[in-house]
C-alpha cells in the first residue's frame, strides 16, 4: 500500500507490555483507548477506531476507518468497528465480563464516553490518561533518534535567520519563511496538544508588544495572532530594529515535536532585555545542573521561580503579572504537552529518557519576550540537550 | 491592548438571544458552553474560560486565561474562573439553582464534565451540542463577508498554480509554496474540526496514488502524507506528468474558512479520469438545480450518489470500495464539519444563509482522485457558490 517507515514491531511489544502491568497493578480487567495518540502509541498506526487492551492477551483493534490501512500499519489483530449493539457482544465473547474498565477521561467527550460505557455495562470505570501518559513520558532509544533528527532540522532554521529577517518584514513573513524550510522537509505544521482547548500550528514567531500580548495559551507567550480568533503567533505587525525577536520553533519528525527557542535583534536590544535574557539562561544552566533522576518536577520549578525573584524578575517570569504561566517546562514526544510538568503540586521524580522542553523566559509588555528553550534527556548522569543551536542572540546589522 | 479587529458587538448579541431562545424552548435554565469556538461564536473572544449562558438574562464568562485580554475582547461580563469548590457558590447566587443544565457532550471530555457537574449539583444535563451548530450553520451577512474574502484567496492561488508546479518537484514542495501564498495573507493554517480525532493543517495537495492511499481521514481524499502518525495530505511524492493533482485548499479569515477543490496536471491525463471529473461537475451542477431552502441535506446526497452509479462509478465515489466517505458535502464556518451534512439520516432541511461545501469526488486507487468542490451559501433563489476560481483542469504544458 505504502513504504512510509513504520513503528517497530518491538516498540509495540514493549508498550503494551508495560501498559498491561500498569493495568495489572491498578486491578484494572482492560482499557479502552480512543484518542489518537493514544492509539498510534500502542498500536503503530493513527486510523481511527478504538483499541481495547485487556490486562493480559492480546488486544484488538476495531477501526472505523480505514480499515485496510491500519491492517497494513500495525501487527495487531485489526477488526472492523461494528454497531454500538453489536460491539457489547464481540468484546464480551472476545473478553468476557469486565469488571473495572479504564478510560481516558482527559480527552474523550462525555457523549462518546456514554456510548462506550454502554459496551460494558458491569464495568466501574477508571480514569487510565496519567497513567499512560506517564508511560509515553519515558522514550525509547527509537523515540529519542527522531527527536535528535528534528532538533537537526530546527538548527539549521537558526543558522539561516540572518539570511531571511529583513526590517519590517512582517512577523507572518518572517514565519512563513521559516515553516516552508521545515515544511519542504516533512514539517507537518501540526503539533498536537492534549489540553482541551489547545492548539499550536506553525511556529511562534513574535517581536516586540505583540510577543507580550497575553493569551489563553497556555505558555510564556502568547502573541498577537492574526485575528482575535487565533489570538497567538505571529500577526501582521512589522519587526522593527531593536525589538526582541522570539523564535520559538517546533518540528516534527515521525510525529514526535522538538522545541526549541532562541532570540534575534535586528540592530541592538535595549541593556534590561540582554540583562534578562542573561538570567534566562542562567536559569536554564541551573536546571541543567539540578535535572537529574529522582529529583522532583516541581523542585525545578520552584529553584527557576526563586532564581527569577532574586534576580528582581518575578513579575516578569513566564508571562506578565496575573498572566503568569505557572510551570518552566513540559514534556514533549508525540504532543507537546506531555508529562513531566515542571511545576507546583507535582512531586513525581524526574526518570531515565524523559524528555523535557525547560523554557526560562521574561514578559516586558511594551517591549516583548526574552528567553531561550531547550528540549533535554534525562540521562543517568542528568540533563542531556538534544538541541543544539547556538545560545547567543542573533544580531542582524541594520544600516 | 492590540488593534486586531473585533466581533461587532450586534453578532454577539443577536447569537445569543438566539440561543437563550433555543434555551427556553427546550426547557433548559441555562448552558456551560467550554469550548473555543462555542464560546468565541457567542463571546467574541477565544480567551480560555466556561461560559454560562441564563435561559434569560446577562451572560458570564469565567475566564482562566487572560482575563484581561478577555475583558478586552467581549461586551459581555468577565469574571476570573475560581476554584471548582467556590464556582458552585458563585453560579447560585447569581443564577439560582439550576434543574435542567445544556452540555456539549459531543466534545466536553468526560473529566472535565464530572468536575462541572459537581457546580449544578440538582441539575440534569441536556445535550446543548447540536442545537449550537444548527443555529452556528445559519450564517449572518458579516459571516458571509468573511468567507467571500477567503474565497478571493483562494481563488488567486489557483491563478497562480501554473507558475509554481513543476515536473518532480515533491507534493510536500507544491504544497508548502501554496501554504507560504496564503500564509503571508493571514492564514493560520489550522482549520478546525470539531469531529474527535479528526485535525486538518495546511492544505490538502495531493498527486496520483498518494491522493488514493486511503486514510483515517473523514473526507473523500486522505492522501498518502508525511508519517504514518501523520497519514494524510502532502507526502514526499514527486508529481509525474499525467498523474491527477487533487489541489483541496482552504484558508482562514477572522476564523472562517472557505474550501474548494481545483484539479491540476502535467501534460494531459488519462481519458478515464477526465470522464470521471466531467462527472463531478455534473453533479455539483445537479447539487446547484436541487439546493434550495426546505430541501432535506440527505436529498441531495441520494441524488449525487443516484447519479454516481448512473455513471457506472458507484465504487469510485467518496473514496474507493470500503474506504468510502458517505456524505457529499458539509457545513463550513469556524470550524471545517459544521452542519449541514448532506448524508443520509439527515432529514432536516436546508434553510436560508446556511453555507456548504460540496465535493463530489471520484478515487481511483492506482491513478488517484478527481473531483471538484465549491462552498455554497443557500438563498431564498438557491444555492450561490461563494468560491469562484475558473473549474476547468489546469493544464501544465511537458516538453
Amino acid at each position: 500500500m505504502h513504504n512510509l517507515a513504520r513503528l517497530p514491531e518491538k516498540e509495540v511489544e514493549e508498550r503494551i507490555a508495560i501498559f498491561q502491568n500498569t493495568l495489572q497493578k491498578n486491578a484494572l480487567d482492560g482499557a479502552l483507548l480512543t484518542q489518537n495518540i493514544d492509539i498510534y502509541y500502542l498500536t503503530g498506526t493513527l486510523q481511527n477506531g478504538v483499541l481495547f487492551i485487556p490486562c493480559t492477551g492480546a488486544p484488538c483493534f476495531f477501526v472505523r476507518k480505514s480499515v485496510k490501512r491500519a491492517a497494513f500499519e500495525t501487527s495487531l489483530e485489526v477488526q472492523p468497528l461494528q454497531k454500538s449493539k453489536r460491539m457489547a457482544e464481540v468484546l464480551k465473547e472476545k473478553y468476557g465480563v469486565i469488571h473495572h474498565l479504564g478510560l481516558e477521561k482527559d480527552v474523550l467527550p462525555m457523549g462518546l464516553a456514554e456510548r462506550y460505557m454502554k459496551w460494558f455495562p458491569q464495568a466501574k470505570v477508571v480514569d487510565v490518561a496519567f497513567m499512560l501518559r506517564l508511560q509515553r513520558a519515558v522514550k525509547s532509544p527509537y523515540e529519542i533518534r527522531q527527536l535528535q533528527q528534528a532538533a537537526k532540522r530546527v538548527n539549521e532554521v537558526v543558522i539561516s535567520i540572518p539570511h531571511i529577517i529583513q526590517e519590517n518584514m512582517t512577523e507572518l513573513e518572517l514565519s512563513a519563511k521559516i515553516e516552508y524550510a521545515l515544511r519542504v522537509q516533512g514539517n507537518t505544521g501540526l503539533f498536537r496538544m492534549r489540553g482541551y482547548n489547545q492548539e499550536l500550528v506553525l511556529g511562534m514567531v513574535s517581536s516586540g508588544y505583540a510577543a507580550a500580548t497575553p493569551t489563553y495559551f497556555d505558555g510564556p507567550a502568547g502573541g498577537l495572532g492574526v485575528s482575535i480568533v487565533n489570538p497567538q503567533s505571529a500577526s501582521m505587525k512589522p519587526i522593527k530594529r531593536g525589538e526582541p525577536i522570539l523564535i520559538d520553533i517546533s518540528t516534527v519528525v515521525e510525529g514526535y515535536i522538538i522545541d526549541q527557542t532562541r532570540m534575534a535583534v535586528l540592530g541592538e536590544l535595549d541593556s534590561e532585555l540582554v540583562v534578562a535574557y542573561e538570567e534566562a539562561k542562567k536559569i536554564i544552566r541551573e536546571m541543567e545542573q539540578c535535572g537529574k533522576p529522582g529529583v522532583s518536577w516541581q523542585t525545578l520549578y520552584q529553584k527557576a521561580l526563586a532564581m527569577a525573584e532574586k534576580a528582581g524578575l518575578k513579575e516578569h517570569f513566564m508571562g506578565f503579572g496575573d498572566d503568569q504561566a505557572k510551570f518552566v517546562g513540559h514534556g514533549v514526544g508525540l504532543e507537546l504537552d506531555e508529562l513531566p510538568i515542571l511545576a507546583n503540586g507535582f512531586d513525581q521524580p524526574l526518570e531515565v529518557g524523559m524528555v523535557i522542553a525547560i523554557e526560562p523566559k521574561f514578559t516586558f509588555p511594551d517591549q516583548g519576550v526574552v528567553g531561550i528553550e531547550n528540549t533535554y534527556l534525562v540521562t543517568e548522569n542528568g540533563l542531556e540537550s538534544l538541541t543544539f543551536a547556538n545560545e547567543d542572540i542573533i544580531h542582524i546589522p541594520v544600516v
